[in-house]
């Protein structure tokens, strides 16, 4: 499968540009607004990949060509900028491109971070209305341990939750967050529950913060 | 120790009290509006942990008495009835009775639970709005799977996130969590950061109804 990463310079993006490259066969489109920035990225990737005794199929593209050419396109840019790269590549997307958003909105203050939603209840519900109708639009990859993800040497044992109101897109999705390693997809729901699962990326945060020995925190539901 | 477990004929309160009776030598004070009612559900839990092998401190008081008479107030009443409850006993409360809350509010629609906070942001801040300035509140319980809890036959391994901006009473109340086999307790910071504790609530039975064979979740951190 094509994955395109838009922003997959970034944090969230890395690491799962890093995974897929290692644990898939699936070709990897990182995305930049600056297509010379994607191609360094891809660069270092691939050096980090190689250190890891891996390797992987990865090329570099401003955002809009890397939508145009995937089947599953993920938005992982901040959540501020989320809605204008929906509308930067909405020409390329189709009913056949899943759009998949792990961008969540958190305001910080000395106790800690906060959820801090759009106007639209969530980035995911953002994310579907700046959409074309047709696109699909899944929520997926919110509460991994970022920092974990893009570390090859950390194992993982992680849940994802993945909402959604396609049902065939969101089975695609979670499919893809299985072939990593060590994650295991839930389903949470329809794109109307997606407050409730994006909230836990400002806990993560603040659990990681007020203890002892825990950085970079992820979930397991059990 | 005193642990009044106020609405101790509810869910939760229930599997508090048969853990905490089962795990330790705390006095467990079972409260209800209804004294009698409260009689019945000691006589009911004793009976269960009889079938458990195991015995407890417990008995059954009307609410204010529980309260009176205890070190530890837990609010194990449903959301709506956290504030009318706390002033009800706001006498018998003062500095030296740290105030627990578990309860969370939600809504449910057709696609799953929401989180559905009390203008104070969380009902954790709300209880301490309405409580006498002087008594520490502390949030706690909220996610753990509660039918587990009351069922002696499983075994746990969940953690719960405690809030709080008294740091001695959020210590005593981590280590009461603790004192329950299988439970950990992280925190999660001071009362400010409650929302993001409790909207976890609405998630995990959203989770129990998307998947097969998951019923009753709660959560590990890692």
């Amino acid at each position: 499968m094509r994955i395109a990463l838009l922003g997959g310079t970034g944090d969230i993006g890395e690491g799962l540009a890093l995974r897929w490259a290692r644990d898939t066969d699936h070709e990897l489109l990182v995305g930049s607004r600056d297509p010379e920035k994607a191609r360094d990225a891809v660069e270092t990737y691939e050096g980090r990949l190689a250190d890891a005794g891996a390797d992987g199929d990865l090329k570099g593209f401003a955002n809009e060509m890397a939508a145009d050419r995937a089947d599953v396109v993920v938005l992982s840019v901040p959540p501020y900028y989320a809605g204008d790269t929906v509308e930067a590549v909405a020409d390329t997307l189709d009913s056949e491109t899943i759009l998949v958003t792990p961008a969540v909105g958190m305001k910080g203050d000395e106790d800690g971070m906060h959820y801090n939603p759009p106007g639209t209840g969530s980035v995911t519900a953002l994310v579907a209305q700046r959409a074309p109708d047709a696109v699909p639009v899944v929520g997926a990859f919110h509460n991994l341990a970022a920092g974990k993800l893009a570390d090859l040497t950390v194992e993982f044992d992680l849940d994802t939750l993945v909402v959604g109101d396609d049902a065939d897109a969101k089975r695609t999705v979670c499919g893809l967050a299985e072939d990593i390693e060590g994650i295991r997809a839930l389903d949470a729901g329809p794109i109307a529950n997606a407050a409730e699962v994006e909230s836990v990326t400002p806990l993560v945060i603040n659990i990681a913060r007020y203890n002892d020995d825990m950085h970079d925190v992820g979930a397991k539901w059990i």
